[in-house]
């Protein structure tokens, strides 16, 4: 097409949610007129089926629970007074323990105030928070620093507790886990406790916890003596808990607009609750990604934001595209092995990095290009009548032909500014596209069956490295006789591997011989 | 395969770096005993090729350059003495400079020291400085703070100008580029250099630059009076450039181990000239590329490092393979479409994102672990006879067979500790890797032809932007009229998403109609 045939399929597919800006331009994706008719019977579908939701069915079966997390901008929308009302509790508790903390009234018993936040949570409990704490920010302004331990990496957790050096009295510290049995999260917490307990200071009256009700992670707050407990809900799942406690308690105590969040977000709810695909950007989303991908995750979603505020969106998607989509098995009990590979950082600086790779090497992606109009920081003409943002600016189109012209497809989103309500919009807006591709391709996008399988394992190395340790004496024993006298001949590897990584830590001797199977291992 | 037969393949196949102690384990890719057979003719090719590249051929024929990336940490191996001893004045420059900086005979004219630097640079002018800064850094104990201007986005660099509030009179700031004709660079250090002048300093006598001498960079540095201009050559590629000034400079004002990153790349080069295939790990690491993506690119590379300090490693890797492999042409000028994609940032904080698809959904990629065996940090017991670390160790053991067991491919390199050599190994290997697997599809790794097109275009945007704001007048117009007034009648969609960015910044009026189609503007 020239480019004047595109600004006519420009203006044809344009879809617009007003109330917050936001627009979807799928000119650049090589749809023919047949493709939206042929799929207007399984999109109707996936209406219905978000209606069902929405109303409280199970819509995720396996593990039999409501899926809500679009009451949480919308309370009237609940299926039960009891759900409106915790949700409103909620948002209400977080403004006045905010305010509290704000004013002093909460505070650390050996300072005046709390100044610092540091959030302790990984997954759904990490990514839309530190997404957000980085899209809204404004260094210098912001009520609250806020820090993130996001791993069981105890030298990345010393890194975060280095930047709080002097400044520990003065933080809060949120423990974030839906469930309270997330390995990370609890490792995090007692390393972090115990950087409290070094500096004198008492961890408890420093600590919020965001959990559901009876919870390992709720009964230990309370047996504690934690400041406060949020509520998570059960009808939410972690990586879409943004709009829930865990992302607007540290949102609100950073002094960011969680009331804007919430309502970009509702508006964008309603806007893409129309059944008319033409007007649904979330639904051409869904079908967009279904037409590139021919519904099998065949193409990757490349997402280039051409705002640095917006790098860490990709990775939040990351969790929300893939862990809902990458299903083994469709709701029939089909082996399918269904999803849509995500990622990308940010514009124009990716152009330097893999844009020779997706204009002319292999073509296994589409590109979602975000488009910012409001450039913000200096409007210094760096040439005649052209300021830094609008190389910003042409550089995004200028990608964008470049790739339309050698087949490769995009879409472009386009918003205001990046602000509260754009960022609840965004957020929003891929929840929902998450929700029609799932019935588009029949999956359920609620659960995460697979996530089980390594943490099995996982628990079988430490008990396996608890086993090896055991039989660890002063004389020094390969790895396959460690493993005889543990009782776990058959996983000489994962012996070997676990006794190199002691034997790395002052653990065990070692040897050090080159050959794994004739390494001896000692006790330290 | 059980578990002890992994351990025979293990042994069997495990290849190591004892200098740096690096090693490789491609236990995990199911390539049966006849792969490596049959791929050994053209793997000695890949041999004989960096053989030549490193002698000085022309390897990258396109831009009829030199390719000597492998020359900068081991001079004695340059192709001429010139060359030889500009490497060496380089590195002693940085040295000499880094010195006197850090003793403040160099120093800006209103404080006594400089105490922070800003880089500004892109692509291989930010990834491996980045990359280094982020895993080598030691907050609180860094000779210099660092800080990254990387993108054109003004909103973005006022916000790392605003982590600067007040130090801007002690700050040191490095300007990368090697042709000095990389607009976000050169637009980033103007928003700089006026970002200095309204504080009342003088940017030159706070500016460095990194640049190819005689290029446009090194005229406005000599012009303009710059403290110092550090060389870059001809014959090092961006992507290829972090152990050339581009990456030693910052990383030596930072306070790491320049001689150490040197020496460890240095070490991994020596035994990645091997031509015992077996015993090279850079060779096996591009014949599994090869296998697992049938030498196509069919399946994308996701790297994951379980060590909080390596998060920026994949996308320093995203440059380094995908803009060196993603090419459309073969060396025969056959078309290929060549690459392969790269994503992912840190174990095991990615589990808790993807590990759900990666396990269970659509079998499009093979992991690379990376296994640091030293934890750093707390020792805390988080459970009788466990880290924090061990929790880390375990989770990639057992991600690791979790995916094995459900057909997914993996390696797994493991170093002692994160530390500069370990670092300048990292990057070594995988520079070698790449030029290996280029030479087994026969592209060109060294070039980058796909990237001018967008250039262009967003040149040919900016051009016509500066039609479009010289045809607004006090008249409303739609896109389309003053389109056909700026001559521009064959581009009205450029011109009206030009207009739309022109108006969000108060550059334009607009009547906000809602079809783009009718929408008018007017001069500001």
């Amino acid at each position: 097409m020239n480019a004047n045939e595109l600004w006519s399929r420009y203006r044809e597919f344009l879809s617009t949610i007003p109330a917050v800006g936001l627009s979807l331009d799928i000119s650049r994706m090589t749809f023919d007129a047949g493709f939206l008719a042929k799929m207007e019977p399984a999109i109707q579908k996936a209406y219905a089926d978000m209606d069902a939701l929405e109303k409280g069915a199970i819509a995720n079966p396996d593990e039999k629970r409501m899926v809500g997390h679009y009451w949480l901008r919308n309370a009237d929308l609940s299926p039960t007074k009891e759900i409106a009302d915790a949700i409103r509790k909620g948002v209400a508790d977080i403004h006045a323990f905010t305010k509290a903390v704000h004013g002093g009234t909460i505070k650390p018993p050996t300072k005046p105030k709390f100044t610092t936040v540091l959030s302790v949570g990984i997954g759904g409990s990490a990514l839309g928070p530190q997404f957000a704490h980085d899209a809204l920010g404004r260094p210098g302004k912001d009520a609250m620093q806020v820090a993130f331990v996001d791993n069981t990496d105890p030298d990345g957790i010393a890194r975060v507790l280095k930047t709080l050096d002097g400044k520990l009295g003065e933080t809060l510290t949120i423990v974030t886990s839906k469930s309270g049995g997330t390995p990370e999260t609890r490792n995090g917490m007692l390393v972090v406790a115990e950087a409290y307990k070094k500096a004198g200071l008492d961890f408890a009256r420093h600590a919020v916890a965001i959990t559901m009700p009876g919870s390992k992670m709720d009964q230990h707050a309370s047996k504690e003596g934690f400041l406060k407990t949020f509520e998570m809900f059960d009808w939410v799942g972690g990586r879409t808990s943004e709009l829930s406690a865990v992302g607007l308690l540290p949102a609100a105590l950073q002094g960011l607009d969680i009331d804007g969040l919430l309502s970009g977000a509702a508006d964008t709810d309603a806007a893409t609750r129309s059944k008319e695909t033409r007007k649904n950007p979330a639904a051409l989303l869904a079908l967009m990604w279904h037409y590139a991908t021919g519904g099998k995750g065949q193409k990757d979603m490349v997402v280039l934001p051409y705002k640095d505020r917006l790098l860490l969106f990709s990775r939040y998607l990351q969790q929300l595209v893939m862990e809902s989509l990458g299903k083994r098995d469709d709701l029939n009990g089909k082996r399918v092995d269904q999803g849509i590979s995500v990622y990308g950082n940010k514009g124009s600086t990716d152009q330097h990095a893999y844009v020779q790779q997706l204009r002319d090497g292999v073509n296994n992606f589409f590109a979602t290009f975000i488009r910012v109009l409001e450039d913000g920081g200096s409007p210094l003409q760096v040439d005649p009548g052209a300021t830094s943002g609008d190389y910003l600016h042409g550089f995004l189109l200028g990608t964008r032909a470049a790739l339309y012209d050698n087949d490769r497809q995009s879409m472009t989103i386009t918003i205001p500014q990046v602000n509260a309500r754009t960022v609840g919009a965004l957020i929003a807006l891929f929840e929902r596209a998450v929700g029609f591709y799932a019935t588009l391709i029949n999956i359920n996008a609620y659960h995460q069956p697979g996530v089980e399988a390594g943490k099995k394992a996982a628990a079988a190395v430490l008990d396996l490295q608890g086993k090896v340790l055991a039989a660890l004496s002063a004389t020094p024993q390969t790895a396959e006789l460690l493993a005889k006298t543990a009782g776990v001949s058959d996983q000489i590897e994962t012996a070997f591997l676990t006794l190199e990584h002691l034997a790395a830590n002052g653990r065990a001797k070692s040897d050090g011989a080159a050959d794994p199977g004739k390494r001896a291992f000692a006790k330290a």
